[in-house]
């Protein structure tokens, strides 16, 4: 109980690294990237710094175009974050959502998707507790029922999804961003349509709001400010950021859920059962200029 | 999809409020409390204020003594958080988990405990996807295996738990918080001891490290600092605070995770699986004087 470890450190370091650590190998250099197009890029300027969100548009393209609209509109700019519930969502706009309505269009539900062979579904977990299968489709996490044949994306921590109210298709210009453990029984009833890709970190400095009043902020009190939000498409191609993920079609990739499903390393005393949290199961970051 | 929804706003707020919100009527005035004694609290500060954790020396004995130990030496005051992964874990101390080891005892394997009738134990899901069964046990997120009739804590948001080596007894000071989705892979290998029960937003202040460095900081770069770590029975009686979290071992809780499994409101049009993920529970906790 009381031996010095000098013998062990050189070897734990790398160790722990690779294990405890659960960071995978393609964190290194032979990780194969996806470009991210301009088109699907939008920056949110918070207090803390820079949020960088990749929008969706495969699986949300009506709610992709109102946002960006919005975003050209400037509607954002200078919005708060209204209703903060720590673990669970950071919802933000005008606040339209929680009372009067605005004027602007509501949205149509883009919960799910027919399954289509065209999409480039890399398996994760079968059966999950959620869904009967999940898996990535450049590199959002999503779910799939090959009995119904529908694919939806699912609310993993930094995903960003329009609030409605109860209809479906109540949705308009709110937001929330997943900042908690995935709240998956959302799965299916709101309308995914992007993820912070870089800058959760900035994400997690909003503040919170009183647990008592689900998380709501009451006007006057300190909230966190949307700055601004800015679309790399209407920037000079010369300023906007190179943004790469992982390419979860990739072999390499495919190699990576293979090994965190096992578990190999001596690190594991207990072996965990071979199943992954599609939430949990990390895709790199790449941001250049 | 252009109407005004000026009809729908009243009822609407609170519509959103109990079923997008997924806060559980309980946050409300019926729960029923747990007091947490003086002995199993920590003040934790940090540059963006304080986290309060509860300590659980029934699971982790050996571990909560030697950290009570060491927060009375000092050990932590002044030191970093050395290793932090975005979305994974906070990891702070000596960094002697990582290369000189100090000369602080090792700690004994605390990961899981044989099952006994005498542990309050609420049942959240059976089977979850990581265990036979989740539960709660005094408000902490757990698993039970009653063929081999153990029970353990799952690495939920907000743990914290020993770092170590490749050896299971080789924990000794520094330690993790999880500050991501749960990692539950790592259930039943590491020793959790204990958790967050208020403060997590600080927690999620703290800088992260650079994920191709496995989030290891370099010295030089910035870190956060631990600036203090207290206990509450070291405090004046009339310096603590009060701390209750949910008694989920209360039938109003039961109640709670009953209709989450549910999930009746009109909300749902898709109605999601009877399925709970235990780390996606929230339990409440009320500060005081």
């Amino acid at each position: 109980m009381n031996q010095p470890r000098n013998a062990f450190c050189l070897s734990l370091t790398l160790a722990l690294l690779l294990t405890a650590a659960a960071v995978p190998a393609w964190a290194q250099d032979d990780t194969e990237w996806r470009s991210v197009d301009a088109a699907s890029i939008a920056y949110m300027q918070l207090p803390g710094g820079e949020a960088i969100i990749e929008l969706n548009a495969e699986f949300a393209p009506a709610t992709v175009a109102q946002f960006k609209r919005l975003v050209r509109d400037g509607f954002y700019d200078g919005l708060d974050f209204y209703r903060v519930v720590d673990g669970f969502v950071a919802q933000g706009g005008d606040g339209s959502d929680m009372g009067d309505a605005n004027s602007e269009p509501m949205l149509p539900a883009e919960f799910e998707r027919p399954w289509s062979a065209d999409f480039a579904f890399t398996s994760v977990q079968k059966p999950d507790m959620f869904a009967p299968e999940t898996g990535f489709i450049d590199g959002f996490a999503a779910g799939r029922d090959m009995q119904s044949r529908k694919v939806w994306l699912t609310h993993c921590p930094g995903v960003i999804a329009m609030a409605r109210n109860d209809g479906p298709d109540t949705g308009s210009t709110d937001f929330y961003i997943v900042i908690g453990q995935a709240p998956r029984y959302l799965d299916r009833n709101l309308t995914i349509f992007g993820r912070v890709v870089s800058g959760m970190d900035v994400v997690h400095r909003v503040i919170r709001g009183p647990s008592e009043a689900n998380g709501m902020i009451a006007e006057g009190e300190p909230r966190t400010n949307i700055e601004k939000i800015v679309l790399a498409e209407d920037m000079p191609a010369a300023e906007r950021k190179s943004v790469q993920v992982t390419d979860t079609s990739s072999a390499e990739f495919g190699k990576v859920l293979q090994s965190r499903k096992k578990r190999g390393p001596p690190f594991f005393h207990h072996k965990p059962p071979e199943v992954l949290d599609v939430c949990q199961v990390p895709v790199a970051t790449r941001i250049g200029r």
